[in-house]
């Protein structure tokens, strides 16, 4: 059983309108994102161009001194493929002010630290141009819980939510991303020779098509999945980082004195 | 008609007991929290003493520069009392890093990104102590939108997201938390003489009485709420905050697939 290909087009359609109608519902005017040289922020930017136009686009990259000097060269690429104006924020003095504080620390701290300031420069940013913060995570990320709560997940709004990695890397072609940016190995890029898929323990061409049999398929037969070609331990992983990253797809649980939920919107009659 | 007077003993063990809960079921080790030296961080830190014992608390003091010295006093005051260590992380290495690159902004721009650090702080210290971090948002706030999105408002589950801020107040003298704490006007403290009320447009009496009718009694007659004493610019000035940041209360919206939601628990069998 495979993952369904995208009908681009309509779907493509279908993402333009979504980021078109959440700026025009806002009330602001336009867009900012993190542009990390991988293809999701590629395909977001490329997007919201099509969407809203290249001068409500704007992209920050924002290298730590660990990041690839490819990374930044690629953002450079799309962005000068998709006409939008770039800004290069280095994230190093603010967190490098932090580790000389705290002292040394394991790279996942590292990397979530650098995740929530990368987002806190780009709502700051975005709060200043009047705009909204784009997102860039995938349904692949966010279904295993690779990325960083209130960091690199969190956004005004996210056009990506819904589409699997290799459905990613299908519509960055229909939006023709740049090669370099299409094939290379997704990566946090936190240090040299990461890639997501060693971190993870998985490929992304397999676990789409395993995440899309239990979750959109609701297949939680064992003997079927493994009939499917997946291996007990390879589900044993995709399942246990779907149930441990669950909090990251929630907003934090209040405690519940029975109030009412707040509403959206109140009128006044 | 008036917001109702809290039955405090057992709404005390409804909120210890969530959050004792709540560390349980994660299988973490204690909380961090932020304390400001004011009322809504004194009272989540008594609670989480109460519930878990106060060598599971730790207090994290971050002050700026525009931070009053009386802040932090209160903040040591109020962990000498409950017994908790607390650790102080000045911000202004990090956000003056920011600054120096991006220049002099507005003081809205510059809370947003102290709260963000705040929270990225706490994360990062929660995630070297294999502990939680507690949030401090009360009810008002949440309502009104008063808070940074992504900054104060997040943590990892908070016990006074149901408790309006004068019964926080209330609640406050019940665990006894300082007198100093308790009296003094709420405020931000990002600069000199700010206070929330005067930020707001609202006191807080006032505006938890018309938020209790308007979202938890369902009044929305604009004649029966003026008849309990609310003029028309009160109302429009309460329910515009609401509206206007009904954002802040949701995860970012998500371009919608047709995919299904993703379940926070999969059992294959």
């Amino acid at each position: 059983m495979d993952l369904p290909r995208l009908d681009t087009a309509p779907t493509a359609a279908v993402l333009e309108n979504f980021v078109a109608t959440g700026m025009n519902r806002s009330g602001l005017d336009g867009y900012v994102l993190g542009l990390s040289g991988g293809i999701d922020s590629a395909l977001a930017a490329s997007i919201a161009v099509r969407a809203v136009g290249s001068d409500r686009v704007r992209g920050f990259i924002m290298p730590y001194q660990t990041s690839a000097a490819e990374s930044a060269a690629d953002a450079h690429r799309l962005a000068e493929k998709l006409g939008i104006t770039t800004e290069t924020v280095p994230i190093a003095p603010m967190i490098d002010a932090y580790y000389e504080n705290v002292g040394a620390t394991d790279p996942v701290r590292a990397g979530n630290k650098m995740a929530r300031e990368r987002m806190a420069i780009l709502f700051d940013r975005a709060f200043a141009m009047n705009r909204l913060v784009l997102g860039t995570s995938n349904r692949t990320e966010i279904c295993l819980g690779y990325g960083t709560w209130y960091g690199d997940v969190a956004c005004s709004l996210n056009p990506l939510g819904q589409l699997y990695k290799t459905q990613v890397r299908q519509l960055a072609r229909y939006y023709d991303v740049p090669e370099s940016i299409v094939t290379k190995a997704p990566s946090a890029d936190l240090w040299p020779g990461q890639t997501d898929e060693s971190e993870l323990g998985l490929e992304y061409d397999k676990v789409d098509k395993l995440l899309y049999m239990i979750i959109d398929q609701a297949i939680m037969s064992r003997q079927e999945l493994n009939r499917s070609g997946f291996e007990d331990g390879f589900i044993d992983r995709a399942v246990s980082l779907l149930n441990r990253f669950y909090f990251k797809r929630h907003l934090p649980a209040v405690a519940d004195l029975g109030l009412k939920p707040i509403p959206d919107k109140v009128e006044i009659v």
